[in-house]
């Protein structure tokens, strides 16, 4: 009876999918949409057709983000193989932190591991997979300090001098995160400047260092960022890695979002220098579309300090007298017990597609965000004003960032109130598209920048309709603004 | 094209789950399994039938986790609404962090927690899924860190006196991992001596507490637990909260193994008390058999302690000039930025099976354990030792540890090496059931018993055969020891 239902249930779900939504989203205000639900958990079971209806009705109102026209986070599309790798994993049901409970995992996460480090430039080298990216850098910023001062394990911060991290000013929010969870203080994180196009100034890193010193801190750690949230900027790897070399530093590369470069001939300089850092965070599940969760820390380390730094022996799950190699037992280089698996997604798609297909992916998405901002260029300009870029030829990534200009609002540059009337411009179209579901980009305002637009251009699933469509779009539904 | 090879390789994912595996294991020696795998990532993608192959290969050689003969870890078998609502949220990709990417998702997350709140006890609070037990123990070491010393923060812990954690002596290692994550270090984390069932001993909890004040250190926190991972032993609540409210500390129960007593009327007298405590750790994914990851931290708090210790305020994603409540984008109370959707599996079987069907899994569970033991005892009492338990006919819970006597043991419990040689006997066993893959248990040594089986008994699709094949089993494996 159970298999039969199932069976309807995997297949409904399955059909969800597929179906061609006209609409990315079905919004409804929170009150109606609970009772369209009918959350509640009661005594009793439901009968069968009515849970299917729970499908549907879950399929029908959650955000389709695998809609060609959803371009609101750093993730999007749908990769085939990547979901049937999902599902395996969903329908296997183990934890990856023995050979015992998951010898095929083991073994996939090494050489996936292993595979985007020589993708890095590392020909050894150690890693594992964190649920998410702040996770990775958080992890990053622990092994850092553990090298540094190996007695913080046991003893705590209290051994220590006061510590310094250093990042961009636009480096993503899990450095403070981190710094706060892992007892460092956000105050301790000292912020870089930027340029225009959002990439750590270098020589700001060097004086802030400085300064950090002069104020009794003890600098141990640098975050660049490869692939900036917002501008999707690359910091200048070289002279970074430059200074921390000099310094002494560990040096950090969160390429959560930019990693994927990586893969590509034509775009990976924008990394160049990334093989001198210490360690590298890249999530697969944004720009590789494998779905969430999916994200490595990479090290360079050779020496076993992720697996010291960590490590707590549990004797129930970590034997030493096991007929088998222990040290495949990789579960205790975490700080997490059970581990959900998070390589065979990316396994299998990598299989199906090869290196090759993966820097398609990658080129692909570079020549739609060129599309598109030639587009607004040509066709929008008297409209927007884009940014975020160095050329249209070559864009810096595949965050395109722009306002877009109302009617009301043209040829006001100069008002005194031009910026503060703009700042309310994206929110209203925001909630326009929302609204009528025909499309998701994000907004946000940013340093001295008011509200502007981020759309993020990686489905594959996009087509030259799509990409007219969304300008057109936003002229329509901000027209009478 | 990618959707008919999708619509294979799912139905054959779906049919590596449904083959009745005769092994639970198909043991290879790791060289011998990457080899076969044929893991290797390669420039070319591979063609479908290929693909497919190495669909059933992953399977084939996977440990079955839903075998039934399968005790091995804190989780087994499978509910298959649990692994529809898996299947779907694979298909709907999102992360859990704002109303606008994650609707359904947010409420139902509200409405699961606030019904695993209501079966602690407490008619309000607040809780957020994690990636694991041990991300949810870190949680709740974070807050009441933060809710003693909010300055932490910002400044780090050199602003504050030297903390100090209290734990039983066989509570999960995550508690150390979370001491050295956090930067209070293992040595701040004092261990509180158990009684044989394994259960914390209250008087020694307040001269611990005593003993750390008179080393100068802040006590903080307590973590008790309800289910220890080898013993399944129930720390006594009542007594723990007194001491914790006299002295003003953070109650935390870790119940990610023990949680789900709390749905049994019969059973949840083991966690009296638990009501007073101000957080609670609970994993579905262990006895509720929803699959990996479910874990949830619960806090009784209702002044939003969770949000101001982990957020961040990103501008990007929460955005305070949007159209709807704002306070709908949980995502700030997270430590994580994507965050994998854990409800749908848990609010789908809830749904499914009601409170009813959850309470009846846990019935049968003790039921089972009652019925492993009494066989144990009755037919097999000659070889082994079991303990860990009340009395046959209510087990403490349902972790059975018990020692396999071999015939050359039998009766030389004076020995002097006797204890060196039984050390011994499990190993063997252990690598012999992996290699026939007729079963697979755990053992372990903990205190002064050394090696000893850990079977965990939760699936349901054990059968009464099941029960019976598993101890002739280890009879028939470790006859000739």
């Amino acid at each position: 009876m159970e298999v039969h239902t199932t069976q309807c249930c995997i297949l409904m779900g399955f059909l969800c999918l597929l179906y061609p939504w006209s609409q990315v989203c079905e919004w409804r205000e929170p009150e109606e949409l609970a009772a369209l639900l009918d959350l509640e958990l009661r005594e009793n079971g439901e009968p069968q057709h009515q849970l299917l209806q729970r499908i549907r009705d879950v399929a029908k109102y959650s955000v389709k983000t695998n809609h060609p026209r959803f371009f609101n986070q750093l993730f999007a599309g749908v990769d085939y193989h990547a979901l049937t790798g999902r599902f395996l994993t969903e329908a296997l049901n183990t934890s990856q932190y023995t050979y015992e409970v998951a010898p095929v995992f083991v073994l996939m996460e090494d050489e996936v591991l292993s595979k985007l480090r020589s993708l890095v430039g590392w020909a050894e080298g150690d890693g594992i997979f964190c649920p998410g990216g702040t996770m990775s850098n958080m992890y990053a910023m622990n092994v850092a300090r553990y090298r540094a001062f190996p007695e913080v394990k046991l003893k705590g911060l209290w051994s220590l001098p006061r510590l310094a991290v250093f990042t961009s000013q636009q480096s993503h929010y899990s450095v403070m995160k981190a710094a706060a969870f892992q007892g460092i203080g956000t105050e301790n994180v000292f912020k870089v400047k930027v340029d225009d196009r959002g990439c750590m100034i270098p020589e700001d890193l060097g004086e802030t260092i400085e300064l950090a010193k002069s104020q009794g801190a003890v600098p141990f750690f640098v975050h660049a960022t490869s692939g900036t949230t917002v501008q999707g900027a690359f910091d200048p790897l070289e002279p970074i890695a430059d200074i921390c070399d000099r310094q002494g530093l560990w040096m950090h590369v969160d390429a959560a979002w930019g990693g994927s470069v990586l893969f590509s001939k034509e775009h990976k300089h924008l990394m160049r220098g990334v093989e001198r850092a210490d360690s590298v965070t890249w999530n697969p599940h944004k720009m590789m579309l494998t779905g969430l969760q999916c994200s490595a820390i990479l090290l360079k380390d050779t020496t076993h300090l992720l697996k010291h730094c960590h490590s707590a022996d549990a004797t129930y799950l970590f034997q030493q007298d096991k007929f088998y190699d222990s040290s495949l037992d990789t579960g205790d280089k975490s700080i997490q017990c059970g581990r959900k698996v998070d390589c065979l997604k990316l396994w299998l798609m990598w299989k199906a597609v090869g290196s090759k297909g993966l820097e398609e992916r990658v080129d692909r998405a570079f020549a739609h965000t060129s599309k598109y901002i030639e587009n607004i260029f040509f066709s929008h300009f008297y409209l927007t004003y884009v940014f975020c870029f160095c050329s249209v030829e070559q864009p810096l990534f595949v965050n395109v960032c722009f306002w877009f200009i109302p009617p009301s609002l043209r040829g006001k540059e100069n008002s005194p109130d031009y910026n503060d009337r703009l700042s309310k411009v994206a929110p209203v179209i925001k909630e326009r598209m929302m609204k009528q579901g025909t499309m998701m980009l994000g907004y946000q305002p940013q340093g001295g920048r008011v509200n502007f637009f981020r759309m993020i251009v990686i489905s594959p699933q996009l087509s030259h309709q799509d990409m007219t469509f969304c300008l057109n779009e936003i002229e329509r539904l901000g027209n009478d603004l």
